[in-house]
């Protein structure tokens, strides 16, 4: 795995963004597909978290609405409202984005977004 | 919360199609999300199945033919298959909904769609 | 191709089902893929269109269902609400199929569908 | 169709956020399912838009991230770069969440976005 | 269930490609779907499978490819990545599909269709 | 736009592999989304495309499949197939993926599939 730059940038925003939601994923790749784990960290958090034109809570309030519009993705989900709570992203504009997207994704995917939600939020009140 | 009568018609055809399943969901939602709560009463219960043009073994047959299809909504998808089979579709029509699903999303959406059926009436035996 | 009595079932199921629209289908796949266009037949039309658990107008309701939910299949989509206009489902309970799969898969999914059934209807009044 | 109150804010944050777009959508549906366009207004529009959690830029950007990764609705996705633009998105923004799109749904999916947003700048510069 | 000649060599297809792990799913369906059953040995295995235009490791390669893509189709992605290991396709292979996969499909499902090989590697080191 | 090795590589693969519907793809880009284009090149044409566990006909079958499979990528499928072509798979072996992919996602996946790669050899026959 080559230690570039890139890459370097790419697990410093990975930790601040992801914290341990996101060392968690890479570990768990580590062995059976080094190459994704460097992936991970190298495009999109090397190339593109590392981008300016969107603010940080901008970039995770969009991809948990993607992620729970898609309804294929729930670990990931999980992941960003972990990251999006982290950068001050309240609990209610998390919630306002799940109700949201039942207008264009449908209520069974705002349902699983919103039980998603409650679980992380469960996580981190142990 | 506004509990106008929408809500009202709402909450009553919820209990009357979805029964004990569909208040479990409601539940779930009250301290994350009690507005997604209040508009999932009110706008496929209170507006949407409140409507006369289908009947409702036809409404639960579509919607159970729709969420084997997208197979992103296994939780919802049970929830109905409960709905369909309270209001008289039988355990052998839902399996031919399935079947013929493997047509039109591929025999994995009903091969998903089938377990969740042996879930519920597995369920609905105890 | 084997021109077994499945086939020839599924042959005739077509041509009753789905018309002039299913045919064009399987004329469209003659020279580049003369083996889809058998199995088309063989397998939807031989197989699970023959059976009769579901009446066809259930089977075509279902089915418009699961194509508006996917929003993946335009042309299939079509070919079904010629199908089901074709075996006396109405154009008003095929819009409301539409209405009621924007509670499931999100308003973008009814109104592409609903679009669709515009078309059709269009061309039906040519 | 019932005016009731909801209705009339429903058109009016329709006119005001889609602007032209939205009400070409509206009219398209006239004839084919009033129904549809009535709920159309009243829920998402009514019910859903008139919500003050997320500030209307913030919803315009997660419903045009989640539009593009869904990539089974494009017409609604451009009705909805029109809106993000008209209150003040502006085209970097929007091709940013394309970008950002093609790590969680991949690069057809961010690439056809982009080309939308590419016909949408277009058709605003005539 | 007709045990026509068809029907036969799918099982016997059944048998050497996907193993235990495909029979497991035929016994989990006998009363629920012994209809879905049938025809999932049938269609897939008796008339797909024992076509000879695509070898068999290109066959499972293309469809792991396809259900990592997909993400809604978990369980019959390990079947299938079981498949591929039985007939010689390697872990690094799979491995190096699910990376691709990154590219069309973003990395949640890259993940996920990792995730699901960690599993069937540690299953089989049992 | 910085033009690294990881692009200059990039952009030799691109030309080698998608050749002429490639280089469109990026010219489609280069004013609205320049960024986008730096990326398509330096992700999976730089970094993914250029390793080696996999023969370049196995990934461009895979790619296919998935495309197919996932049926909202329409334009990439095509130039996928060209790619496929222009590397020695042939069209009886594009067209016998998009069969098998009927067992995964559905018929409509497979004839929409079907239907890009008679429109592509249509268009290399001109």
């Amino acid at each position: 795995m080559e230690k570039t730059d890139r890459f370097n940038r790419g697990w410093e925003n990975l930790l601040e963004i992801d914290g341990k939601a996101g060392v968690n994923v890479i570990e768990s790749l580590k062995e059976i597909s080094p190459d994704l784990a460097h992936y991970t960290i190298a495009y999109p958090f090397g190339d593109i978290y590392n981008r300016k034109t969107l603010s940080n809570p901008i970039k995770e309030m969009t991809v948990v609405a993607a992620l729970t519009a898609m309804g294929t993705a729930l670990p990931q989900l999980k992941v960003h409202i972990h990251a999006a709570l982290n950068i001050g992203v309240t609990q209610e504009e998390i919630a306002e984005i799940m109700l949201l997207m039942s207008v264009y994704a449908g209520f069974p995917a705002a349902l699983n977004g919103t039980i998603a939600l409650k679980e992380v939020v469960a996580e981190r009140e142990k």
